[in-house]
This record gives C-alpha cells, sequence and structure tokens, in this order.
C-alpha cells in the first residue's frame, strides 16, 4: 500500500498559500491583490495578510497605485522583488563553462561564459575555473543586492537520484565524480544540486518555453520529450508536467536505443545506438569534416552548416541518415511515452532544416496510429537551456517555500 | 504556470482521513484502533472517531476482542467488509471474455468465464455477451451481500485517456468504439472505465505483486514495465508509483516500437516492430505451428511450449529471435525509462523460460551502464492480471472516497 503523507497542518497550509500567492506574482507579473485573490480562490483578506509578509520578509515590492491594468478601484501592484535571493545556474559543456544568476522575477541578472575544450582536463581543473565563474557572477550579482540562494550544474552525463555525483560523464573523462566535493568551497553553506544537461533544457522548455511565445501548447499538463546533444544526444522527458528522471536517475538515455541492431559498436556497450548515426562525431565524419581543424567542434559544425547550405550532397546525405535515425529512435520513444510534442535543442536546433524532413518521414511513416504523431517543433532556448534550467531551479525551490530564504531570519 | 489546486478544507481532510484509516486497515488486516492511529501518524482519538464513522457507514466490521496480536491491551481488530460496495472488473479477450467481482477486502466473490473467438464477432454480438456475464456476476454477488460499487473493463487496444471509447483494437477489429453506449443497460447507472489491458495487468502488479510474495521490491516508489502478450504486445510502465498514461492514453505501445528497422511490414504502418518478431502470430509462424488447427490460439501456445520441451529446434529458434527482439525493444525502453525492473506477464510468462536467457543477453549487452540493467521477472498474475487490476480499480476508487457508496445515503 501507498505510504501515507503526514496531515496538514495550519502551518502547512500557510507556507503553501505563501507559495501560492508568489507564484500568482511570477505568472502574471505586476498584479493588484484583488487579482491574486481571484486568481488562487483565496478571500481578499487572506490574500492580504499573505502579501503583508510577503513584503515584509522582502519578498515582493509594492509598484506604486494603478499600474495593475485591472477593473474597479486601482489597487496597488505587486512585483517580485529583483533584490534578495537569486538562483545560480552553471552548464558544464564539452568545450564550455557557463554561470548566470537568475533573480526571482525572472531575469538574468549576471553570466559568465568560458569557452576551452574540458574534455581531458579533469574535473580538478574544470571545477576550479569553474569555481572562479562562480565567484565573478556572485560577486557581480552581489553588487546588484542579490544573494544566492543555491547553485544547481547541469552536466553532460548520467547522475545517480537524489546527489550530486556524475556517475558517468564519457565526453568529459568523469567517473563516480562527486562535484559537491569539489565545488563546495566556492559555494560555502548553499544547496548544491547536479542533474543531466537534457534534463535541465527540458525544465526550461517546460517553465520558460511558453513566455517565450514557443509552440509547446499552454494547457497543462504538458507532455513532450526534448532532444539535446552536444557531443551525446540527449533527452529530457517531461510528463504530465514532471520531469522523468527514473529510478537511478537515468532516464532519457535517447542517445543510447538502438535503431539498427547489428550496427556500429557503441562505446556504451552496445551496438547500432542513435548515437552512432546522429551523434556529432558520426554526422561529422560522415560528411567528411574533421572536428580537430581550427575552431573545434564549433567550427566543424558550422562547416556542415555551410556545406549543407550549399546543397554539398555528402553533407546533406549524413543529415538525411541522422534525421532518419532520429525517427526511428523517436518512433519507439513515442510508442511509450505517447507524448505531446517532440522539441530539439542544443546543436540539433541549429541543423532542424535538414534533420526535420527526414525525421518526420519515419515518424509518420512508422508511428502506430496517424493520431498519435505529435507536434515537431523547435526548441527556443537554444544553447541556454541547461544553464537556464539549472538556475530557475533554485529560483523556484524559493517561490515553493519562501521563508527560510528572508532576510530577516 | 501550474493550476493551483483549492485550499483543503476541514471536511475534505475528513475525506482523506477517513480514506487513509481504510488503506491502512487494507494494508494491515485486521488491526487495532491503536495499530491505525500509529500507521497514519493521527491521534488515537482522532482515528477512534473516524472508525466509528466507518463502522457505521458499513465499511469496516468489528472481530471481537484480542485478535489484533499487537503488544499491550488487546483492542478489538477491524477489517474490511466483505458486504457492501464491490468493483465489477472484466476483460474482453481476442478469445475470452472474464468478469469477476472483488469485495472491499480485496476477495474475489464472483467470476465468469467464456472461452470462444471474439475477433471477428463484432462489438455488438461480444459486448451483448459480457452483458449477460455482468448479469451473472452481479447476481452472485448480490446474493453474498455485495452490491457493484463500478465497472471497469481491459480492452486489448488503445483506449482515448479519459473516455469510454476504444480508438483501436485491430485483434478485435473495433475503431473508435463507445462500450458506455453498449454496456449502459447491462450495469445501470454505474460508473464505468474503460483501459487498456496491458495497464490494468500492470496496476494488478503494482496493487497486489507484493501481497502475492512478487520478487518486485517493496519500497515505494514502484518503476516497472509490464510486458504482457494476448496476440499482440503492449506493455503498462508505472513510473514512481503511477501508471503511465500519455497524452492521448495511448503510452506503453512496446509492440511498435521497431527492432529492425527495415524489417517486415506491420499492420500498423511501419515496418520492423516488435511485433513481428515476438507477437503471437510471428513466434507460432517461425515455430511452423499453425494457429487454424483445433484449440486455436491455447492449443497452438501449448504445442509451441511442448515442442520447446522436446527440443525442437525449429520452436527454440522461434523463441531465441522473439526473446532477442523483446531485448532489443526493451533496451531502448530501459534507456528512456530508467526503470527498476521489467515484468513478464500474460502468454509470455508462460514461454519465459525459453524467451528470458537472449532477453537478458541483449538488454545485458546493450544496456548504457551495467549498474542501470534493471531486474527482469516474471509476472505472478498470469493472465488474471487484466480483469483483476479493473476490478480493484474500483475497489480503490470506493477506499479512496467512501462516503458517497455509503449505504445510508
Amino acid at each position: 500500500m501507498a505510504v501515507v503523507p503526514p496531515p496538514n497542518s495550519q502551518q502547512e497550509m500557510r507556507r503553501r498559500n505563501l507559495s501560492r500567492v508568489l507564484y500568482a506574482v511570477a505568472g502574471a507579473g505586476p498584479v493588484s491583490r484583488a487579482a491574486i485573490a481571484a486568481r488562487i480562490g483565496l478571500t481578499r483578506a487572506s490574500v492580504s495578510t499573505l502579501v503583508e509578509e510577503l513584503l515584509r520578509a522582502g519578498f515582493l515590492v509594492e509598484l506604486g497605485p494603478g499600474r495593475s491594468g485591472g477593473v474597479g478601484r486601482p489597487g496597488n501592484a505587486l512585483s517580485l522583488t529583483g533584490m534578495g535571493p537569486c538562483g545560480l545556474g552553471a552548464e558544464i559543456g564539452v568545450d564550455h563553462l557557463t554561470v548566470c544568476a537568475v533573480d526571482l522575477a525572472g531575469q538574468v541578472r549576471a553570466r559568465s561564459v568560458e569557452e576551452r575544450p574540458n574534455g581531458e582536463a579533469g574535473p580538478d581543473s574544470v571545477l576550479r575555473r569553474l569555481s572562479s565563474l562562480l565567484d565573478q557572477v556572485t560577486g557581480a550579482a552581489g553588487a546588484a543586492g542579490l544573494r544566492p540562494a543555491g547553485l544547481a550544474v547541469a552536466v553532460p552525463g548520467l547522475v545517480t537520484r537524489g546527489s550530486t555525483t556524475v556517475a558517468r560523464a564519457p565526453n568529459l573523462g568523469w567517473y563516480e565524480t562527486d562535484l559537491a566535493a569539489h565545488l563546495g568551497a566556492a559555494v560555502p553553506g548553499l544547496p548544491l544540486t547536479v542533474e543531466n544537461e537534457a534534463n535541465f533544457g527540458a525544465l526550461a522548455e517546460l517553465w520558460l518555453g511558453g513566455e517565450k511565445g514557443r509552440t509547446c501548447p499552454e494547457s497543462a499538463p504538458l507532455d513532450f520529450i526534448h532532444v539535446s546533444a552536444e557531443v551525446g544526444i540527449g533527452a529530457g522527458v517531461v510528463l504530465d508536467g514532471e520531469l522523468l528522471r527514473g529510478t537511478r536517475g537515468f532516464a532519457g538515455e535517447l542517445g543510447h536505443v538502438p535503431v539498427q541492431p547489428d550496427g556500429p559498436r557503441c562505446a556504451c556497450g552496445g551496438s547500432g545506438c542513435l548515437e552512432q548515426y546522429a551523434g556529432e562525431a558520426a554526422l561529422l565524419r560522415a560528411a567528411g569534416i574533421s572536428v580537430h581543424g581550427a575552431g573545434g567542434r564549433s567550427a566543424a559544425l558550422a562547416r556542415l552548416r555551410a556545406l549543407a547550405d550549399e546543397g554539398d550532397e555528402a553533407a546533406l546525405r549524413a543529415l538525411r541518415r541522422a534525421g532518419k535515425a532520429l525517427g526511428i529512435a523517436l518512433t519507439g520513444a513515442v510508442n511509450l511515452l505517447d507524448p505531446r510534442a517532440v522539441l530539439l535543442g542544443g546543436a540539433l536546433s541549429g541543423l532542424a532544416p535538414w534533420l526535420l524532413p527526414a525525421l518526420e518521414r519515419e515518424l509518420r511513416g512508422r508511428a502506430a496510429t496517424q493520431t498519435s504523431v505529435p507536434e515537431v517543433a523547435v526548441s527556443a532556448m537554444g544553447g541556454d537551456g541547461p544553464s537556464l534550467g539549472a538556475a530557475h531551479s533554485v529560483v523556484r525551490a524559493v517561490l515553493d517555500d519562501p521563508l527560510p530564504y528572508a532576510v530577516a531570519r
């Protein structure tokens, strides 16, 4: 039988209602107390009490009368603060490091990027450089009146669920690497979470996609597969509005779905995995482009796009083959998960014009029923998804339960 | 932003606590008020009040003193009633119909089965015969003091989420068939739910597997893929203890995951789907066994088992090929979902001794990391899973919110 949660107490209900007020403001922008009450179904009086508490604790600010745009007597519009707690998000990429600070209102307030290959440097060196980027961003955020409420790090590998340990990131050469041991000194006392980059990319889509005018339908719950590629191919699966993590935290490994069971051997131990057809290395190799030239991976990918634009047959053939393999792997995923949409992110988004025709042909031809073919679209997040998703996960932890982050404590 | 649920009221909390008491009794068997209080974390006094209400409404019965087996002063042991509301569960199979009635204590109290091919009879004829089985079972249940609280029907096809409509069940030849229109007269006024048979089979595993001493780990949350086969191959996916339904209700279509993209054409429109290698028809054909002989499908499957037992090379080769194909499709599923266990149910469970070696070889050889290979086990439910899962879904609806089902209303 299911585990029974403890009973609700008055205090829990108050904490929950404080959070609901904050999300109502986050979702609506500057908004009056009356509009919040209408939105969350509490009385005006209850909302006023909650709002006073959130103003005193410094999470909300009052913008003055007449700015809420509603009908009736204008109330003072409320907004989330641009000071106080912020979320630190980081991405460790195969050839870049990114750190950003996002305030409670969702604005990126500081950002620092270092482009440099991390694949052979080892965790000590990479995490030392990440620590110094964190210092820069924390310093800039502090100067703007912000203090980090937590740090979340996106990594190109498998992270053991509920831990800060990278179980394996073959493209970095990291195995059983605990980031807490390396990053603790850079962010003393801060909560640290570590998550696969495709997962944070998918969460960025879930949390920010709509605001950016993306195609994913607004109606909750959301179900989608967010496919992203850096050197490897990963997917973040969102079902009923929740990220699917899997028993060990290893869900979403689309890159190792077999697409040709007798195909080329893969580093994972299998053969004919999607990564052997649509992974960056396989794609560049098939197009006859070296990744070891000047500019490394990003120059090689730009070259692939340029060749495809010029109608180069080898480049187009490699992209068709990759699109077809993506379509086969996604047919399996669609049959198992029945998502509303498939979104291409990361490096794949830039190649979408050439990948999509073959991908969609496979998906439409193979899907078990014509009505179950999901929408296929390009993610609007681009390469920023993982670091933004990471930073917003910290912001949402504050909005979920604000009082522990109040200044006065 | 997420939809905000309405605030908890006193009344809601009472309803929830009544449900928690019922589940505590369901999970523990005959149990004292003190043991319930300890189990759900409420005071003894609160539990006594809730228990009195449930006794008055006829959901609990008192077994007399000294039977709870606990320490201290023996309290009167409480048990769920074997009278009152019951769940009606039905399965429409390709060659059988099953109806059963399960009481609140979880016991099957009446059951009726008809073995007969349904594949070419059409919905009118099949559902008329199902209605008369329902009459029999309802009559027998009524004679034992039980009255149906709802009917749930398992079907071998895709059911549109939140509806009673079979979108497609190719092996029955049913398309967009609304069961409510056909069954309403047999069960007037009863809530009707319709679900894919693999889904109800997976729910039976989730709800009853542990009690039957199955291998699935006890610790919640449970994550597993329950593969079942009748004529087609389907899967029920349970993640964090919840059935995965998908946007349209079509999740778990393992039978149409591509395992050899250029393989034989499938009725679904794709090619090289798992069903073309491990589906019953493909398996029997590869083993050289006709399904059109006396005894039909079940005789043909028994013949396959007998031939495999005798070491017949064609039978063994067909089973190895099917096991390998299952392993390839499940590798994709495991990479996407990272489940704790894979369970073989339905017709596959009887063939497990011959399927498992090749299946596990593929899974172990291909899984992205050795540590992420899930346990593979045989379901203990056998062919009864779907009808039991269906009946228990109704029982759980009563335990979730009992008062609307009380006699006194």
